[in-house]
This record gives structure tokens, sequence and C-alpha cells, in this order.
């Protein structure tokens, strides 16, 4: 899997970005037919890219039929290019960028296997105590729901989160230096849009969290991979796209990465921050299953190493505290805070009070602390259930100390899509490597998420998966 | 007030864009020292302006000393120039856009005499009854916090708004063509993020909502203000913009309107709809205060005119519903709803389910209805107190017919920034016509809301803001 740096992305994938940028512009009828389209110079230079890369570009837009050359300098719109919108929209109304959520479109199907959501069963959540919760939010704010929240977020559960990461991390935080954010994915998202503008380079994870990608596609980022491993990164390749691409932001996922369940090491983590501090490069601490470990505890966030404030650290609660609430947080220093805080109020205005005060009255219960030891063990016997049943798979996988689900390669042969076809007819879902691969590569790979599905469902599930996959 | 269209805002205020987005980018480097900048031919062609736009920006950085000229043509950048990023932050993360949001900046601060918050009175809103929906809720979905909501928000939810809309208003939805929003603030938001490109037009009003000025803004839109009046606007001002501007989309408030209180009538409507099909602009209807009328009802909204699909209407409910709650929907024909299901999935992954349940209950109740009753008697007598205190001051506004402000054109002289300082150093907070105004000018006029502070409050509040303005 490993490549040469230069070779992996480059060329290949940057080149696709403008053609797809071009597409989209023609087809939004910025350029009517026969209008000439920008130079190669000016529009590498626009772009930031190099020319050949434009001039790659244009040639393929040549081979689609999109442009033609006219006195061999310029390129002009070819009759009936417009027509070539991605997702055209009816009538007048075309949207300035092509969006699309790929994961968010397989969770769409309803199944009975469900493999692809890397969520808790609900089952496994404490619903009957949530209710108490909510009554003692009404006693004591009986207001609650007549009130806005700051924009920040609750001062009573920013205070409260300072206090347990100071407590676990040892790193130390004021009120200040935390915003709520409705989920982790809101998280992301406010990072994209304030720290990026169209070409600007991001390192991301490969393979890595399928919205992520969207997110940062949607910012027209350039996307620059990072090979992850079951022992973490090699150092090397980041330092040289670090050097090479000038990234502006590293969204990672250090913590029983999603979708491997591979865990960064402390070493690394340090020599990270290092390189952030030395390369001017913003690095986001995607970390929302950081308490959903089976053997040790896993090392401690990079905030934890950070002197510079060049961490930006997402922790998200969402998935075992509760998904209903939407509650997670992003620590950072302040002048990158100022930002975020402006982006915050423009998106949504802040997160509404009362799922902040129910949140803050049932985490910082003993029952919470209860309910996540026996949640590890239930999550660890679904994982056990699932690695029992593909024991003889020949599929490979490296058991991931945490997180919620197995990332396997298949066996010989077996294209992932292929089997997801397959599967879906028969009611099972899982997510196919193509959609967490930011190079929509790894056909040979799969995340099943062993988290949703309760035994009985991962057994059944995956001798059909298995039966299934033979017929491929 | 009325201005020629094209004195009003083609040159300046699109020339000051160009101004402020040259400034960003230099400032972040993305042009060195001595670096020459784009040509005014193939600037213009980028930003889709006029060259002399362009060359009026370049002369207006050149008068400010951050570009020089060099053999006449060019421009270059001037050593130094790039200290004048707008919001420069400390160390090496600089952000990509440089955003603020002015209202939330002046509801920073606490005051004892709150007329600048346009929100109601917690007072007035039915606190004592809401547990009892939050305990219904939980008795009836037992595992609504253990589970997401869809992304286009709670089916049962949906279809309740599309009953109501049905029987308010007489236009008919289905569930599919509506989408819940953690408030209408979002609505804007996603609307902008997914219809919106840098340099696109946007049709605002003037004066309007200031957060959506900002967000706008920060998707780079070309603002073109269009006036509101208290009964209306100039439909030949509309129709010029639209002919000359070929807008995206106008941002409009056009019931009980934010600041102004005026209300846009129904034959206006009914032509704003035309022209919309005419010139291919998408309408967007924010209507958060429909419901909070002192005499007759407001005409229907925009969305009952629409046989073409150009219409987003955004319907909100957090202001007299529940502002704990963040509930609000948008509703629109499939074409766009695919578009905006796929900006929310990316923006939070939908809006939390409790709130929506809680929402829900509540609003089918036949409390809401009587409650609804009493607040806008409620709010009408806070209104007339402020209207009596204002009677002798020579002030002039257009006594609204529903809403929760007064906008006043202050006396002779007086500039409402100035007036603020005072103010607010009495502890009296307002919003000053200036942050209204898409041209930030407007400075003697000033949005004054009766709706948070109590009629003791208004009284001495309202006593004491004349008492300042008369030593200005």
């Amino acid at each position: 899997m490993q490549k040469e740096p230069n070779e992996r992305t480059q060329p290949f994938h940057l080149f696709e970005q403008v053609v797809e940028y071009l597409v989209t512009r023609i087809g939004r009828g910025e350029w009517q037919t026969h209008e000439k389209l920008p130079s190669v110079r000016s529009l590498a230079i626009e772009l930031k890219v190099h020319r050949l890369t434009v001039f790659r570009a244009y040639q393929e837009l040549k081979n689609r039929g999109l442009v033609y050359v006219r006195d061999k300098a310029g390129y002009y719109v070819h009759p009936g290019a417009g027509a070539c919108a991605p997702e055209p929209t009816a009538g007048a109304i075309v949207p300035a960028y092509s969006v699309r959520n790929r994961l968010s479109e397989i969770h769409q199907v309803p199944v009975s296997y469900q493999f692809s959501e890397a969520l808790i069963d609900p089952n496994l959540l404490p619903n009957m105590y949530f209710s108490d919760y909510v009554k003692r939010v009404f006693d004591l704010y009986p207001k609650v729901l007549a009130t806005y929240a700051p924009v920040q977020g609750d001062e009573e559960l920013r205070e409260t989160l300072c206090r347990h990461f100071a407590h676990i991390h040892r790193f130390h935080l004021s009120a200040s230096e935390l915003l709520i954010t409705s989920g982790a994915q809101q998280a992301i998202d406010l990072i994209s849009r304030i720290f990026l503008k169209p070409m600007d380079a991001v390192l991301i994870e490969r393979p890595t969290y399928s919205s992520a990608v969207d997110i940062f596609s949607q910012a027209g980022a350039k996307l620059v991979t990072v090979d992850i491993h079951p022992h973490g990164y090699n150092m090397d390749q980041v330092e040289w796209c670090m050097r090479h691409y000038k990234p502006r932001l590293f969204y990672m996922n250090p913590t029983f990465h999603n979708p491997t369940g591979y865990t960064v090491p402390a070493e690394q983590r340090k020599r990270l921050v290092e390189l952030a501090e030395q390369y001017r490069c913003l690095l986001v601490d995607d970390d929302t299953t950081h308490d959903i470990y089976f053997g040790k505890e896993p090392p401690p966030p990079l905030f934890t190493y950070d002197t510079e404030g060049v961490v930006l650290y997402i922790r998200g609660f969402s998935k075992y505290v509760s998904p209903g609430l939407r509650i997670a947080c992003v620590a950072c220093r302040p002048p990158l805070m100022k930002h975020l805080l402006t982006a915050k109020s423009l998106t949504d205005n802040g997160t509404p009070l009362l799922n902040q005060k129910i949140f803050l009255h049932y985490f910082t219960s003993a029952r919470l602390q209860q309910h996540l030891g026996k949640l590890r063990i239930a999550l660890q016997i679904r994982k056990d259930v699932m690695e029992e049943e593909l024991r003889d798979s020949g599929w490979q996988w490296s058991s991931p100390g945490g997180g919620l689900s197995l990332w396997i390669r298949l066996g010989k042969g077996i294209s992932s899509p292929a089997l997801l076809e397959r599967c879906l007819e028969a009611s099972i879902a899982f997510v196919p490597g193509v959609i967490c691969d930011p190079l929509r590569q790894m056909e040979e790979w799969a995340r099943f998420s062993f988290s949703f599905a309760n035994e009985l469902q991962i057994r059944a599930g995956m001798r059909r998966v298995l039966e299934l996959s033979r017929r491929i």
C-alpha cells in the first residue's frame, strides 16, 4: 500500500481536482459555449498549482469533449459542455458547489444487519436514567427552554469539562478556551470554514472519516493523504508532505482511528506537534471514542504536548454519552478560539441550552462512570464475536484496542463495493473502503462496525457476509 | 433615503468589497512583498466585476500604501503590506476568511435595559408547562436520547408541520419538502453555503438582519441592497437590480421585517415570485415572527405564490415557542432540498431528536395557541409603552403591525453609534442602524426592541435614552 509520496498524491489527485473544479464551473455556465477559458498560466496562478497540472486538466477536458483548442493557444468551451454539470438541478437554481455526503447515503438504507453505522446500540445506553437527569435540569433551571445559551456554550458545562480534562489528561484549560458544539461533525465543519479557502492543502489520513473528506472537499481544499498503519504514521512521509505542500491543517483521528481502529503512539504525537510548529500547520485532533478502550487507556491527546497553540482538540461525547443530545467540544488557544466563536455564532448562534444542561448533569454523575465500564465490556464482547466469526475467513485485520469497528482487508479478488451490493440485497450494510479513502481506492478494504448490532445479529450477519463473499 | 439604484450600490459598495478582498489575500501572504498582483483585466474576469471597479480598488490600495505601481502597467505588493491583514492572529495560523458577527458583539455586553436583543422576555414564555411536555416525550420515546434524528428531521414533526402549513397558509407540502434546522440562522447559513460562491450577487434588504450580512459576506457574495419602506419595496428598483446584477438569490424578511417591522404587501409578493422566475433568482423568505401580529394577520408567505420552485421558505419558531430548543424549518421543492440535505448532513448531521420531539408536543398543544394569544397582547402593551415614551421625542418611526422592535429615525444630528456609546455606559443597549445597513451607513437610525425588557424597564430605560440623546 505504501507508495512514494510524490507518486502517491501530487499528479493524480490534484489534476483530477482541477478537472472537477473546471467541470463544475463550466456546468454552472460561468463560461458560455465558444468562450475562451483562462490561460494555463493564469489558472495555475489562481489555483496555486503547477502549470502542467492545469495543462493536464485541460487535456482531460478536451478528451471528454468539453473544451476544444483553437490557434493552439487557447481552450474554448465546447457546445453542450455545460450539460455536464455535476448533480444538475431542475429549473434555474444550480448550487454553487457540488457536495455530497457519501456515508450518509449508505446509512439511508434500512437493514436488519447494521454494520455500517459506527454508533452504539441504543440498548447499551442507560435510557431509563436519562429522564431523571432531565427532570432535575428542569427543577434547577426552570427557564432553560426560554433561554438561549451563550454562543461559546454554557459556562457551567465548560468549567466542568475543563476540570475533567485537567484531571484525566493533565492539560490546563480555561472555560474561554473551550467551545461547545453540536457534535464533533459541527466542530470539523467550523474549523474547515474558518481556516480553509479553495485549493489550500489539507493533510488527511488514508483511510479516514468519510464525512471529513466531504467537508474539506466542499471547502475546495487540496487533499494530501498520509497513510496510517497499525502502529501510526510513517513520520518521514508526514514531514515530506508538510514541507512539500505547506498544508494549512492536518485533520487526524489518532485515537482508535476511524475506520481502522489504529492508535498513534505517544512519541509520534510529540513529534507531530514539533513538526506542526516547524511547518506552521494546524493539527486537528478529532477524538470521539477516547473512552471506548478495551485494554489499557490510549495515549494522551496531542493537545497535551502543544505549547505553541497549533492543536485544535475536538472531543466528542455523542456516541457513548448520548447521541440524542449531540454534544462535543473544541479546545484551542484564544487566537484560534476567537475565530471559531464567530463561525459558531454565524452557524447556529449556539448549541441548545437544554442539551448542554442535561449533558452536564449526566456527565458528572457517578452513573456515567459505571455505565462506561459496562459499555466497554459489552463492546469488547461484540468485537470478539465478530472476530471469532471471521477467524477462518482468511480476511485480514489488526485487532483494535478500542473504538467501534474492524477495518478488514477482504479475501483476494473481493471488491468491497461489489460485496456491499450483494449484502444490501440481503439486508446487511457495511462501509466499503472506497468511501473511507480520499483517493477513492482501497476497494479491497471494508469497515465493519460491531457497536450497533447485537451478538446474535453479528453472528448471523457475518456468516451471511462470508457466504455472499464466496459467490463473488 | 431613496437613491438611484446605480448610484446606490454598484460603484461604492462593490469597489470597497474588492479592496477588502485584496487586503485579506495580501494579508494572508498569498502575494509576497514586491510580487506582482493580477492584472486589472484578469482580476476583473476572475471576480466578474467591471475593470474600472478593480482599477479603483487598486488605486485605493495604492493610496493606502499597500501596493505600488511599476512600469505603469503592474501593481506590486508594497513591503509591510502583509501586516494589514484584517484580524491577524498570533502565531502561524491565519484564518482563511475574516468574518465577524457584529450583532453578537453588542449582545455580549450585559446591561440592565436590554433593547438590543430582539428576543422575547423569558418571563413571557410558559416555562412551568414545558417540563410536562418533556416528561411526556420521555414516556413516549424512552430511547429519544440514545438515537440520532434523521438528517432531514423527525418525520412525525415534519408531517405535523406540513399539516399546519396546509391549514394556515393553504400551501401543500410533503414531509420530504421540509427540513428541520437548529434555528433560522442555521437555515440561512446552509442556503448561503449551497447556493453562493465568491462574488455571486445577492440581493438583500436595506436595512436587514445583520447576521445575514455577515453570513453572505463570509460566503464572499457581492451584496446588492434593495430599500425597504413602510409599504414594501420599490418594485422598479427590485427589477432593475435583478436585471442588472443577475443575483443568485434575494434574501428577504418580508413579514414584520427585522429591523424595521415593515411588511411587504401581498401584490408585491406575487410580483416578486414572477420576477424571480423571469430572472432566475432564488427567493429566500425568512419568516420568524409571522405569528407575532398585533392587529390583522400578515399576508401569506411568498411560498404560497410559487409554482416554479424558486422560493426557499424559512419558518422560525425559536423566538416565541422556545429559544432553548432552537427549532426552525425550511420548505422548498425537491431539487433544492436535495442540496440542502447534503449541507445539513455535513454541518451537524441533524438537529437533536429530543428537541424536535419536545417541540412537536408543545407546538401541537392547545396551550400554545392560548399562549400565543396572551403573548401578542403582552408584546403589544410593551410596544405601546415604548411608543408612548417616545411620543414627544421628535424621533420618527412607523408603528409596526407585528414583530419585536421599533425602527427609529433619531432626532437631527444624533448619531446612533455615539448614542449607543453613552447608553452602554448607562447600562442600556440598542442596535445602531449602521449594523443593520449592508452599506454600513444609516447612522441616524436605530432599532429598539420592546420584547425583552418589561414595561417598567422600557419606561425608565427610554427616558434615560432620551436624556442622554439631548446631551449629544
